[in-house]
């Protein structure tokens, strides 16, 4: 079995090809490990006796002591020898960000590069890729530097990219959602570990709740698959080239055989794997499995204090396939208690515009305990003078007991921003329209629905 | 005709039913007006003599001088005694901000409201709305307070909404997303005024660029069209009720009468109305109005650093029913002699990872002459250590030409962000997902090749 630890959570790390100069790949690449990482980390440069204040080495087997990953930065043609050395020194695990191989038609060098690894290793993450971020180890191969691009924080999301562009600014976008990640690898040409490799050690790491991928075309469709159903996990695929001038863009840039897209369909919907139409929805579909339990059944109750935000919500509902819960005789009963006479109980509830914390908290309980119900789509209008910000805790409450699903909807500007926030943090994945909340209760219902 | 300007650009505004009360609706819109409406207000209440520091009248036929608009803030019953009192004082124009008429059964009430204003007078905007937004002359009769509530800057999108609630929530929301706006209306009951009127004004209204309206159902959909057919501006319509159950969940609203949705489709087609399905579509369709011409055909150029974002931009530009264009032989000469030789010249423009402004630049100049190319989809992935800030200029550049239409694509943290905003306040709308900027080039090609 791979040693994927070697990759993840390194003792030491060699950067074969760190440089002194500001912002090139060497340095960055160097720099992250210095500044981040808590094992021991090298710098090797022929041509440098000292780089960011640390010795620097001429060769890997120059090192002290073991090395467990190496990370590859030199130019392509370097790149057997380089290798060699690290299989003289044992090393078992290399990411390669060296690029100039089979993408611009140089597919004997990349060859070479597969054989190395796989007979004496070490194994190989790349090449032509950004390589690996660990948020718990701060492993971090990235050469982007954080001026430029932000990491996130630790979460139970996993991240893996074949392009290393779409894998980066995700990176970037998603730290500045506040989105939590586990691990991020960009794989590139796959010359030796691949998609299916990542996706069984993501299957088996006890820190990824969820595994997010975004593909251009698969080498082996067979093994995906396989991986895909031992996970165990909710994966989520947004693999592109799915028009023939996409699957066509796809082949000059990475030469990957996108395929016909209804196999891929077929495939992922036989494995289980959640397709995602674009990068939004991937991670809003990735945010509510990572927080919320699945949904036992399609039915859904919509509690609101705006009336138009019921009616689109009450549309999407239906357009994503779910359906409207019916509110059993002990809800009623509660619900009208606390009602006003011009507010009917109905799905979608609506407390109406001088909703208090109060009304919702009933609603909620109603909803909890009512076995019509299989989850909740909470709407709250923040900017209603009757409404305190108490509520944010009653909907915390419900989402805590882990029993239904619930996710919320909001949407405004920095009052509004803040409340939604308190719930997101809280494990309340929030949407600022309706129509995104009922796509995640969705894919949470189908999911469920499948388990 | 009614007269408008007396909503919009009224001289002086009387709140009857203004209150001392803190945060409640009587107080919240006096202090609107006193804090920042340059023309005269006065508070009526008969209950006090003073509020929030202004002579406070007993009726609105005891203040000086001629009044052009009276808010009306006081409960259902009172309603038509002031209305005559309005009438009396010669009041051209009344928003009624009060509930409580035909929504909850109390159709008599409202009726007679109806008839009061339709024979002597003021013309009413409500019952049971928020009023009108303002944002060159600060007319501001929305009762959520500033706190809880941002106001837009000035802009050319105007946006009328039935709903309350949904029109203060994408008040708030565009306001923290820094999109201009020129007026709002929230019409509430259309007790006399309706869309069409609305819609009618804002057609002929110099500031507004882009009318937007959120509706549950109109009441008379040949008007509506009449008045959509003549504004000869985009209109974009979001219309909740798209299913049976989002229907009667509008009956229970605002008794609106939804009716069937391909009805409504139709009338929309008919009429160059454009529909959005959510609040986010509806000004992602407003900001590329507001900012760039309509493209005069179908063929994009995808310009991109980012080979993945190319594949997702060239999938979204099909799906949305657009074409890739093709470089004629003279834009090939002069980009193959500023690629990288494995950089192929095609359509996604794919100008590599390595790319810096100066590639955009004969990007950009080269889809500008090139009669091949009807508008241009301009993917700019920051995080980049080649890639200039100076990029920026060249996409403004292309744009200030107004020649053809282009729109921005980007993603990622604060360093992007703040990019993306110096694009967007110099007029390129800007999109984080490939599919959202090839949704709103399919809509301005649509619109370009129906006028």
């Amino acid at each position: 079995m791979t040693d994927f630890n070697a990759f993840f959570d390194p003792r030491s790390v060699a950067v074969i090809g760190a440089s002194r100069k500001k912002d090139s790949i060497g340095e960055v690449i160097m720099h992250n490990f210095i500044q981040h990482f808590r094992g021991k980390s090298y710098p090797v440069n022929p041509n440098a006796k000292q780089i960011l204040g640390k010795k620097c080495y001429r060769t890997i087997t120059d090192v002290p002591g073991s090395v467990d990953m190496a990370v590859i930065a030199v130019p392509a043609k370097f790149v057997p020898q380089v290798m060699r050395e690290c299989a003289q020194k044992r090393v078992p695990a290399a990411v390669i960000i060296t690029s100039g191989f089979s993408e611009v038609g140089n597919h004997e060098l990349e060859e070479e590069i597969t054989r190395i690894a796989r007979t004496t290793g070490p194994r190989v993450i790349g090449v032509n890729c950004l390589g690996v971020f660990d948020s718990k180890t701060d492993v971090d191969t990235l050469f982007l530097p954080r001026s430029k691009m932000d990491r996130p924080k630790r979460g139970n999301v996993a991240f893996i990219s074949q392009s290393g562009a779409v894998g980066s600014i995700v990176l970037d976008w998603i730290a500045s959602r506040g989105i939590g990640m586990s691990k991020f690898v960009s794989y590139g040409n796959a010359t030796d570990l691949n998609d299916y490799d990542f996706i069984e050690f993501l299957g088996r790491d006890a820190n990824t709740k969820v595994i997010c991928s975004y593909m251009e075309g698969t080498k082996d469709g067979r093994k995906l698959m396989a991986a895909a159903k031992k996970a165990k996990k909710p994966i989520i695929v947004l693999k592109a080239g799915r028009t023939n001038e996409g699957t066509s863009a796809v082949s000059s840039h990475t030469g990957s055989l996108a395929g016909a897209d209804a196999v891929y369909d077929a495939a992922f919907h036989q494995s289980n794997i959640i397709r995602a139409n674009d990068i939004e929805e991937m991670f809003d579909f990735a945010r509510v499995f990572s927080k919320q339990p699945p949904a036992r059944g399609k039915k859904v109750m919509i509690i609101t204090n705006g009336g138009g935000f019921g009616v689109l919500a009450t549309d999407a509902i239906i357009q994503n396939g779910l359906e409207l819960a019916k509110w059993d005789s002990k809800s009623r009963k509660a619900l009208k208690k606390v009602l006003p006479w011009y507010a009917p109980v109905h799905n979608p509830m609506d407390l109406v515009g001088d909703a208090n914390a109060a009304r919702y908290k009933v609603a909620l309980d109603c909803a909890m305990d009512d076995p019509n119900v299989d989850a909740v789509l909470c709407i709250t209008l923040f900017q209603t003078t009757s409404l305190e910000p108490d509520v944010v805790k009653h909907v915390i409450n419900f989402s805590k007991r882990r029993k239904k699903p619930i996710v919320g909807c909001a949407a405004g500007g920095k009052y509004t921003h803040d409340n939604m926030k308190r719930l997101e943090d809280a494990g309340v994945p929030m949407y600022e329209a309706p129509h995104e909340a009922a796509k995640v209760l969705g894919v949470l219902a189908k999911y469920g629905g499948r388990l």
